[in-house]
């Protein structure tokens, strides 16, 4: 059995890049709720996500959305940004919010609307040299809800024409990560559902193109874990975006719904070279925090990735290939077990405070005052949500 | 075989009510989108529903959402209904758009938001009286995103106790009608999440209380039409919200999806006495249409279930039930298939001709000018959607 | 936070019914393997059984399955269990291998048929009589593949009529138990599907007819414990099938696939009474062992369902009920995994010793030479499956 | 709206290959019915497969599957098979069957037994050059039951590796076609489980490795149709293995569970090029039929494919595109199911007595006499299946 001490060393270089989105409301299609604190500004946004690199030392980084977080000056974002203690992160553009892109963007047939997606990802290239930022993630809400509706051949040859376009503009420093969904808001066909079709476009681009794994948006019983293993061996992982799910892409907490998965994907991540410290495999948050409160659902879902990581790590893979090897179903399956049954909440908590973090974030929180000033101060203005 | 002559008889009392909702915006947690011609108010989704069943004579009665469609005065409403040619219908209650409901209604552990949400429902039954509406018809949103979040079984005694104080009101002429779903908008439990459950419920409440069946609110693979002559045989199908999924609670257009599966429930709901003309079976829509126009779509809708009980009712019944029992799996099998494949569009639209309908609807609207006039004259104000 | 010590008293009246059938080969429709040292009689099904009680205290009853586990003498084979330390238990019926049940058994149309299927109750009947058995469980393999192959709602009447016909012949301390499936081997329509109707039909029959829930018997996505939490509620649940699954009836070890969904089927049990020491729910095994070892295989699930429980009562109950009653999310969700995460098997392996246990059972079993000795010893003669 | 009488000349080069075993027995793991009439040996399916043929005109290939087809003379079956009018078509392989494939066959870490299933497909090879077919299809059951069991990464390389031994003895006529499942026999994961994988390992292989689509192989949900454009754009659509399903793989007859999904498909197969002439996309049939007559089975299979393919080349497609163009949702919805709900049988029927072949092929095969001469002649013997 491999112990904490060994792994301990491995959990240095974690970092969870936060959504700036994830402090703003968010809801179904049949309810927003407000919640007191919630920012009412980008700025406010980044001051929350710094408050969870604050208890946790593990998010460090904090994704934008455009235009939900377009500022005039993005140079004076950052170093707000860097005055709290973290960096600007991946980029996520927007095309589906428009009145315009109804019926697609990058895959729309009519050109000027095409062009009109292509430019929004422009920008979004031009705010990454202001922000630092290193990837582009594109999300598409294309497709059609009705067959018949759409073109479904006719859109992958736009598609690939737009994505080529995008990609041009790129420096080689800066990545392309095309991340795929099984459907919503599409509902009969979705222009990249699956991972097959977004590998076959960033194949098509090049080495800085990489596939995006959204944790919640396969189709039931999906091993995901299994996907992970192929994208890294295609070289094309390029990021995860975390969360979890009961039914449909529910953008719960990352571990709340199937903590046993979360944990064989970080194995995978693991066995498969995507943890190791040169590894390019970015690891987000991409969740919704409908009914709890914001900022420690996003420190319980870093809290969670971490516990989870190390989990990961215990197995004993040496004794595993053994086991493997020799067929030995119950002993193989056992080692895995023993690995994601053990309690590393104490070592964790200790392996913290060594570093000067708090044991418990939670409490620590909790106990902080933060959640009581920041609803006290936010008090006024409108809150932020999905709004374009 | 049968023929169309023989069953043509049928089709006379087929009555599908229409939602008013249907008319508004509607559109998923990404976006809304607007549409010219859009009502602005509850009069105008009504006059909308008028025009639905004045192209095709099968939607005399509108269903109505409260508060989303509250007036004043009812009996003006009503009055306003008549003169359009439809009656007003189902009440349908909403607890889940005020803030007070984040953690539930009729379950709801504080006793002053479940009497909030019971009380809710005593005013649909005041509205009722003042409609002559039957039915009232009871969604609920009300379930939890975590583990561990509710107790779900208090919840169940909680549910239990308000049915009873909301049906302990109804007059034995009225009916409620308890519909059930299986997730969204919550995402880890629902409590009402299955027909099982609507069917305790309504069973310990009485005679007149009865389940609704959202053809979109199962499982993936779950088979409706067994559903539908379970509770045919227990004589608690109240009424179908119809609409059709490809993965979730889509609400596309009935039929849409898998015509063969509409095909499927309208002939179990046949077999099970359930479109007898004195059965009390709702025919309802549920829909949303989010990137199609409305008042055609609803007209597709109700051509849909018209068009498909046709096709249902052409099974012939004496040669199937031959077949059944002889083991003769590929004919029984064939015969089905027969009805269902048979085009019985011909035929209807001859039989509508003969009754003074357009033979086809849908280009009867189009050639009616209709769309372009509710296009030019509602500009201005503000179009309705799902807000409380 | 409850201790170990507090609940270690609730683990001692544990008790976990195994099935004979999981000691023989089985496999899928592509291939059985067979395995060494398999049994190649009754009796030494049996034996496995009592292995598996000896090393784990945890498995005093072996369930049967007629006509598989027929003998000539079950008052002799009563004795050989009992001398080698377990009883008899629950007997199961078996309705689909025989070329007769082809379109079905208690659901037939042939009256010849229905009444073969209902008289092998009978005789099944008979047997808990000589083996001392309080349940009879029935599940049907009832059902069609093709859409008007058969008359779904026909099939329920013959359906009510053939279990009230068997129910009619038990005794007031025995108990029919219905268990539903979702589907396999039927592929379009199940007569007894889901919870809904096989709670139908128990109602219908009387107070010692109840419902088995198999885990593995679900639609994708089927919240179970939300089942058990309304089984409960209508003092039906009468039994589980312990296994766990990823795709469909898997019949894998239980808690191998998603421990948290175990973990939280064992909380509403306790929740709802099912634990209690007087409760008349019975914990059975239904699994198949196709790749792994049998005997081992067994133990590592009743040793999983023991740590799930010590887990699941492990729960503050109190500060939970604060906590949801406060609408407190993250803290209603951390006390719930709070018991999850707690590494119960050392105070396991422990609280074993003190009761002259193997503090690990598959350890001890795989020290004990067990397994070599019936390899080497039942060499010859046919290895038992599913055969008829 | 296109006629049928335009569509006709395309219908004239449609050719279906049956599979050999589909007129053996076949069914689920808890019990295979015989069925009278059954063939005792491979020379008696073929001949069945040569009735299919001669009463639809629609199935000149059959498929053959070794090694339960296995003769000693290949050349003497071949000739056989002219003899009755049809020719031997794809060869499938099979490495589930063995003990030594318990653990996996071509992915196994064990050399040996990676070897045995390598040279088991080089005798398929070998075999194809005596039977004279084109295609080598590969369908894995690999995989692994509990997650630790298997090194899914490692296996993907094992796989790349033996893929490409076989791929080397292939000629540049010859194809090797890659098949995926979803899941079973394996639980946990299985090593080719969707469309991405096996484009990526054909991919490797060269311009002659191509994937199977068997309609029945994916996730609740998918959007099958979807990955037929995928496949034909990425030009490694190979051939499908149609059958149809409710919920998992029930290899029921094609289009009897979805006709629109086969529709959908089949739309998409013209409209990508995959039914033209020149197309070397194979149609096939797998399919089980496990409570229904045979060759009947087969029949209604191959007309339903040809029906639906009738409709498929029905729909207008220079209507629909300016219909999609112009953004009109219900018009281009319209237009695609007018041709679905067009009924193909009578113009299907006359085109066929033109051609000399019975108008309705079920009718004419009952009364032909065929099925009962079969029952009479095969009696003893062992009825064929799915034994090695």
């Amino acid at each position: 059995m491999t112990t904490f001490a060994e792994i301990a060393p491995q959990l240095e270089h974690q970092a969870i890049e936060v959504p700036s989105w994830a402090y703003g409301n968010s809801g179904t299609r049949f309810k927003v709720f407000g919640t007191p604190g919630t920012p009412r500004s980008v700025e406010e946004k980044i001051a929350d996500a710094a408050a969870v690199h604050r208890f946790t030392g593990l998010a460090p980084r904090v994704a934008l959305h455009i235009p939900w977080d377009l500022v005039d000056d993005f140079g004076a974002l950052r170093s707000h940004a860097g005055e709290l203690g973290v960096e600007l992160g991946t980029i996520n553009s927007n095309t589906f919010q428009d009145d315009d892109y109804k019926f697609g963007g990058l895959t729309h047939h009519d050109r000027r609307i095409r062009q009109k997606a292509i430019d929004h990802h422009l920008q979004c290239i031009e705010i990454m040299g202001q922000t630092g930022s290193r990837d582009l993630k594109i999300w598409l809400a294309d497709g059609s809800n009705y067959p018949g509706q759409a073109d479904i051949l006719g859109r992958q040859e736009r598609l690939a024409d737009s994505l080529a376009a995008i990609h041009a503009q790129l420096s080689d420093e800066q990545r392309l990560i095309l991340e795929y969904k099984f459907f919503e808001p599409a509902f009969y066909h979705t222009d990249v559902p699956d991972w097959g079709t977004a590998l076959t476009h960033v194949q098509a681009l090049g080495e800085n193109a990489k596939v995006c794994l959204d944790t919640g948006h396969h189709a039931p019983g999906t091993n995901i874990e299994f996907i992970v293993a192929q994208l890294l061996r295609a070289g094309k992982l390029g990021s995860f975006d975390f969360n979890s799910r009961f039914y449909a892409d529910d953008d719960l907490i990352v571990g709340a719904a199937d903590p046993f998965q979360l944990f064989r994907i970080l194995f995978e991540v693991i066995r498969g070279g995507g943890y190791a410290p040169e590894s390019e495999v970015a690891f987000m948050l991409d969740q919704c925090h409908n009914v709890e409160k914001k900022i420690p659902g996003q420190i319980r879902s870093v809290l969670n990735v971490q516990e989870m990581t190390a989990r990961a790590l215990l197995v004993d893979r040496a004794a595993l290939a053994e086991a493997q090897e020799a067929g030995d179903v119950l002993t193989a399956h056992e080692i895995f077990m023993d690995a994601f049954y053990t309690d590393v909440r104490p070592d964790l908590a200790a392996w913290r405070e060594s570093r000067g973090l708090p044991a418990d974030p939670m409490r620590a929180y909790e106990a902080s005052g933060h959640q009581e000033q920041i609803e006290a101060e936010r008090v006024g203005g409108a809150q932020v949500g999905w709004g374009a």
